[in-house]
């Protein structure tokens, strides 16, 4: 098996929510098709798919999606202010602070959670430890 | 905010069955923290990072982390018959089949649903209007 993911899929209560909060965020749909799903693409070869919870559970095999849990996505800036000021846009455009930016546990990173409209959450972090290669390795330690 | 994700965190109850699972299906860690944190690289840029279930909970302001729900990772390959022999060799890893290889609903998809050690939801597809360019943009449609 490849090493590869091609998407992720979240349950996604509310899409005119989440159009509005990533729109606001400067984000472009790779494709947006109404009351059903969106994409975004958020890596070489990864779209992030928003999709609407009860075709979710159909397509799973549930009688009702739960909202997503159990799971973050996170997303890495060069400094501790551009964390604060990434947090506070994401504020701005509808996401709700979990915690607030402060320094982490280890590793000298300084982060925050911010959950989306739907309940996703996302770590908005500054890892000194962490840098993406020229050719899309992740160097990690 | 740039559109890019960095981690997928995922809360894992059982690493040594996740580490099993993975390195059955020929995946490599970029990094494995034992008792903490295994992450693979799963797009240029992209860490899978499968945290242990009591220090995601406490990472993310938990008293107790829920397994995955509400979200799946999709993995796409070249053929039905490739998603047929790929989710057999999950099975042999340890994977749980959900979803017997089938044609879906719509758009000449054909594919099924493989749980992990740990209650990640893998969907195994063939999706003929889907693809990747040369420069990792994703075409869909």
């Amino acid at each position: 098996m490849d090493q590869q993911l091609h998407f992720v899929t979240v349950a996604t209560r509310d899409l005119d929510a989440a159009r509005s909060f990533y729109s606001g965020l400067g984000w472009s749909p790779a494709l947006d098709v109404p009351e059903e799903i969106i994409f975004y693409q958020v890596a070489p070869g990864l779209l992030l798919g928003l999709f609407r919870s009860d075709k979710f559970a159909q397509d799973v095999g549930l009688d009702a999606a739960p909202g997503p849990s159990g799971m973050t996505l996170s997303h890495n800036v060069g400094s501790p202010d551009e964390v604060r000021r990434l947090v506070a846009r994401m504020a701005d455009a509808g996401g709700t602070v979990l915690k607030e930016p402060r320094d982490g546990s280890f590793g000298g990173i300084f982060h925050a959670l911010v959950r989306d409209p739907n309940d996703v959450v996302w770590e908005i972090a500054f890892n000194p430890g962490w840098r993406i290669d020229d050719d899309g390795a992740v160097i990690i330690g």
